[in-house]
């Protein structure tokens, strides 16, 4: 089982259960009458919440000593407090072993298998990328950084903020990108398809989680110049290693194709309010910020689906940042 | 030729043209020293401009006899003036007569050729709706409103502002939707193509142009509901008439069809900052007012692309309301 | 006594009383420690608390067993606590019965006998209208929908969010219009008059409080749609049932009152950011605009000095909407 | 006839009339093409324009040495131009003479009659005042600076501006103020009363007209403080005049009375937005705020009425700065 | 040691220490199980926290019977809650007396040094102004309101919110006026001094710390009117007490020194949108209004700095109101 | 003399003066009645106008045939229109020669000697920094661009609009740099000088004027980056060029160093809305957005004292983007 199957699963009821989780951290605290506690944050692929472990719970020396990195089987009974959130009690934990320690920190056999197959998806889109300079810069970006790209997050909350959901929205937007472009042929595929690719690659250096686990720690790069900024710095390293004297003849002329890719990725935010430093000036750079925007979106409603509770049938309670309270969808029935 | 030919080609120097164009209104006037002229303001399918006749022209009579919706043949030099634009010199005119007025008034033939596509494909689109309610629903808006929808512009500025572009403008967004659906299978496509059917058709009483013309007068009705209310009330209006009775064992329920069709009108501004009277709460209410914004803004920049000075190689002037000079798309060359 | 009326004394120390409530809903729940309780939600007319009964309290097993809606009547000590609001101890509670009960359900008398004025009040100015078709369409509405308008709350949170709340609202708003057509003689008395009638009426379907109890559940159609969509479909519907053709040759035309009067439910939030699809464009619109704002906003005021704690002599906290810390008003001593 | 009423008239056509005007400047120009000409600016008490006189008028000499302040009596063929706005031909020219120049500067009867029972009805309101604070304040405002109160205006451009249009707007204010408290006894009616006098009372220095003509020149007290800050100075140089020592057993305090009458003055516009250096904290303050607002856009919409072109039957061209087309209000036929 | 202190040094584990405090208030609470307790509000010269007292503590009725104003020396071991904040456990204390408690209202000597040298360096420039009328003014102010100056905080949260800030960011600001004068000569370096001194001196009736203690009371002044108007009026008065006379003819007119200087004030928030009632239109309220920001979000980061968790190496925690995660700064190692 | 003095001087009467200037482009153009003309647009190193050549002018053929870049002398008579600006009559041209045509597009001497001396004072700050990284990037700048940057303008309209404007700008903020850190010791004074130098530095590939002329050409680089990604993307190629492995031991890091800088560069614009991809997280980011803001609206203030009309006595128009009507300052009289 999951945190996040624990959460659905837990919000009417205590339900025995046991999960697979790795430990953050172990805090010593102390309540505020006095009494003191551990609280043990733990984590998985999808989701995180915190233990806490009494003084007077025979498992406190032995949770006291957990090493952060550990990977533990964790049985009790949890369940949702409306405002705490998830809760256990009566558990018991023991360290992961072998194959079961390996098959958690590689993640949930479905999100694996979707990840798996967004990225194959991806590549694939990639290599058939028909402009040289752009489909070799593409491919140099997987050769290089895809083990990296395949740890990172879109986001660090909201959206896809989890490890390898930057490959799980960039998927998505490579096939909103193609069916946009098949509807509408003044578009240049290529251009849009690079640009869906290294929109936000800067966030390999922003939401990245790190090897072996599940933590998203903060990055001083990342900080200080923000993902557009990593992400022209980055394109325009690799562009540097492509054998650009080879596609000197080339129309476009290469120095074009440079520029307006590094548009795409700046201008993405779309508007100057939302820190963009320049506004959309193309087509595709027009399709690329509304693909963004829907996807994201998309997937901001799809969370809240998932895990906001229903105020009334059918109405979900507010989801941030959209800001609205979701109404199920109309079911497909006719 | 057009108007917008014209514009096109006499930015550098005066052209020798003729074109069919139809009165609008006639208006005397006399300039800052008194000496009388007429303002004769013509337009054609895509554009208008004003001719000035002064009084020792010895067309002066003839044309301050002109009365509105008048068809002529206007020959003579035609140039634009990066001020006061399109203006005309060494010029006579004569009625448009049978066939030529009516090819005329039926608008220049690629235009009436994409229309007349667009306006197929589309009702096609609604054809193929699974659903009996919306497809019905979709049927008869086309049966009764079929002749006004393909008189109406999309905007009475900015993209598409022209009569039939409302065809032109719903018919792209439904080529988006069936491809947004196709990359997505969680989208409830007949949901989504009927919501692009009538997001905007609120505008046929906002932006409707008059029949036999090129005229979009304002309506009390738009200026004091608004497209979003007056689009409700349509489908309203229709939906009561639809054999409901005979459906009434569906799944979702008929009442549920109309509620989630309801919100696709009333959300499709996105934001309450743009008059949005509730925003998207489903997931075709958002990726219904993507789609809108995604053809909206295109269409701006092609219409940038088409009529806007060039300020340096491959850069244009500001394009309003996108407030950006465009810049040149990359050519599609490897 | 009310739970507002213990919440406004129990602010310094325990206080003895008993207060009516009916039952909203008994949720378990257990304390971090793991012990587990019961949570009470309660309501009245004006306000709500939550009681927590731990499981070692005797009254356990009867609370557990409380059903929603159940009436009762609850006695012990209660206090404010600073951060988490209304607490109770030492309590026990009995079911409400008979007449009792009705009156705690009809709610408080002041309260109750203030909604039947100002609805009095309400329903004698509709009446008093001239022109017959908004007259006939404002009784319609109190015929038709009049105990549902007497359950609707005027907001969610903020300002007159009980039940019964849009009555006073409208009332007050009404006597506004009087007030601003008295020193106005522009203003079309009777149009302004319909339009306080009907400009929230759509909230009948988005903050209706449920029959027999003070439960304000969400509604799809008000999610879906919002209130000034609803209240411009309502006055259609309610429009289609006049006689109108015994009216057809009044002026100004049966179309011009009806457009007239959806315009002032479209406009009355005043500018586009706030969600109206349409800008005030009529004197009533814009008068309409302001009285409501006024009205709202003096209640929201009147709510701070209620129930806000004071930061210092005469100076209240802040108060959400308004963010403003409240001034104590001049006493009008000369 | 006024300059006004000649924009009205001679929307359509030549109009022979005969206007009296001041001649606030004579400018010597010439045309693009080396022609001299002069440029005479005039206006009266509602409205102004510029003449051109060509240098083979035969009146060029004559006109070139009017002198500012000149007044005359303009007699010709007056016409709109859709561009340039009014103008003029076969026009002549004299001297304004006797008791002819005393009325044309006093303003037209009309005006001055309801500026007259403006500021009557506002001189007797504030008699009417119980508290003797604020009426005696009241009346050492009217006493001390009456003159050139009536000479003020409302704003500089878009409301009420023109001579005299504090006085209009300040007295409607007081019956909307005077209105509203008969409906919500709450309201504290002399500070109310108090507050609208002098909301604007800084604007004496800010868009005062000059004695004697209607130019308003601009004023670095103005420009440096601001009304508001004027305002609040103005009242407390007029406090300290005030025999409060017989007053300092009243309830209120006077200091109170001066705070609360201050913060009138200092939140009237009501957001931080819109340059308020506090928002309104007490019901007085909101009141004000909004009977300011109700009256400046009824006023901005006659004004539309009375001079915006129509686009089309009842809707009228749009309107600075509410930024709508207004539509011609429902005739109170029934 | 202060509050601020253990602040700082009990992040990690408990620390035993003890801090002078005065007690702000004492109020009786009690737990959701009905446990009593007293929360004893605590503050010192920088900063404030609440000590829980239970009721079974030996020091309840000791704690109970604190009157507001005590100082007390507390000792015991604090540590910081990650969610609660400071906490005490097995603490004492008792009152502190003679030269411990003078020493301790006092303030700690570092920021009693600072501020005292501050206000000598603040008084010092002003001393050297060699205008007389700017000269006079400010040291009238400081000789008038020198105590009351010393104990106003320069904001209520977020930056220099302590006894005696606004001094120290006054002097700060005058360091920073004194530069950009001697980088720019254009800049009047008497105007814009002056300007410093009391573009913020409303506050000391808005953001004044009590005589002989640290809490800061709010001010109906202050809420009424706002520091800006406050600080005009002082101005006006102190203005009034000079003799004026003596400088009638010197350049620049007296008047017009005072209105440049009351610009300086009313401007200093630069922009509307801030509640500033002008925008600045001076060289010197242009330099003032960036002075300002540049003082005051520089002392916001450094608060940052010493108070925000590190969410990574050299990253901090979100900081309020910059709405940033501060980076730790280059160290100058070169 | 030069185009802005005949605009200072001519604004009351025709002026007889010679100004050297160079052709920008020669426009056929014709009245609307049927005239032909030419619009000769020139400029010269502060200034543009555009003089108009009627068909029947002797010198129109002459005219006609000048080509841009042209360096003409242009004698005649001078008027500042109040609508159409700078207007000449009367007027002849001859080419430049030799030294005058050198000495012209040298600029004027002030001009060009204060920008030698903003340069020498630049780059001798430059060389004054004491780390060898941040020194030797600045001197390599200068060294390789140093032609470039002299051509290049602060911005394209607003503020230091000119050739060699980015000089001065950059100049006279270093001296803000300087006095800052000399008021505030925490300031790393180094790190602040290089971003001064490099926060603009993207704008030689925006606003850069053509070599031997004053002409501001578009360039497709600046319009599809934007500057600050220009910038980065420059520091980063000079930051390859460095020898960084001589100082891979000192303290600072290298690429602390470089991230630090390059935030200055991203940081500079201060919030997101104004398209600032990250804001400043650190002290100098934050000192570098207020000295940019500082002197860029002095400037333009600046600009309006010189070149606005006056509306009254020490009251100049409204000057963009300020928004303001600025007020002469306060002559430094005492």
């Amino acid at each position: 089982m999951e945190i996040a199957a624990l959460r659905s699963a837990g919000q009417d009821s205590w339900l025995h259960a046991a999960v697979p989780v790795v430990v953050d951290a172990v805090i010593e605290k102390s309540s505020t009458s006095g009494k003191p506690y551990l609280e043990v944050q733990l984590c998985d692929a999808r989701d995180r919440f915190a233990l806490r472990v009494w003084s007077d719970n025979g498992q406190y020396d032995t949770a006291r000593s957990l090493a952060a990195g550990s990977c533990l089987r964790l049985e009790g009974e949890f369940h949702v407090h409306p405002q705490f959130g998830l809760e256990a009690r009566k558990w018991s934990f023991r360290a992961l072993e072998g194959k079961e320690k390996e098959e958690f920190l590689a993640g949930p056999p479905d999100l694996r298998a979707r990840q798996e197959a967004d990225y194959a998806f991806l590549a694939e889109t990639i290599d058939k990328i028909k402009d040289p300079r752009l489909r070799e810069l593409g491919l140099s970006f997987l050769e290089k950084f895809g083990p990296r790209f395949r740890r990172t997050a879109a986001a660090r909350f909201f959206h896809h903020a989890r490890r390898g959901g930057l490959v799980e929205h960039t998927a998505q937007m490579m096939r909103y990108a193609d069916a946009v472009c098949a509807a509408n042929a003044a578009l240049h595929r290529d251009l849009l398809v690079a640009g869906v690719l290294f929109h936000d690659s800067g966030k390999l250096w922003e939401n990245c989680v790190e090897e072996g686990g599940f933590a998203m720690p903060f990055d001083e790069r990342g900080e200080l110049l923000g993902h557009i900024n990593i992400g022209i710095e980055l394109v325009n390293t690799l562009w540097k290693g492509l054998p650009l004297d080879d596609w000197k003849n080339l129309q476009p002329d290469n120095e074009d194709v440079r520029l307006h890719l590094l548009h795409l990725i700046a201008a993405h935010h779309g508007e100057l309010e939302f820190g963009s430093p320049v506004q959309p000036k193309t087509p595709e750079a027009i399709a690329l910020h509304y693909i963004d925007n829907l996807d994201a979106k998309l997937e901001m409603l799809a969370r809240g689906y998932a895990s906001s509770a229903t105020v009334a049938e059918r109405i979900y309670d507010k989801v941030r940042p959209l800001n609205i309270r979701p109404v199920a969808p109309l079911s497909a029935g006719a």
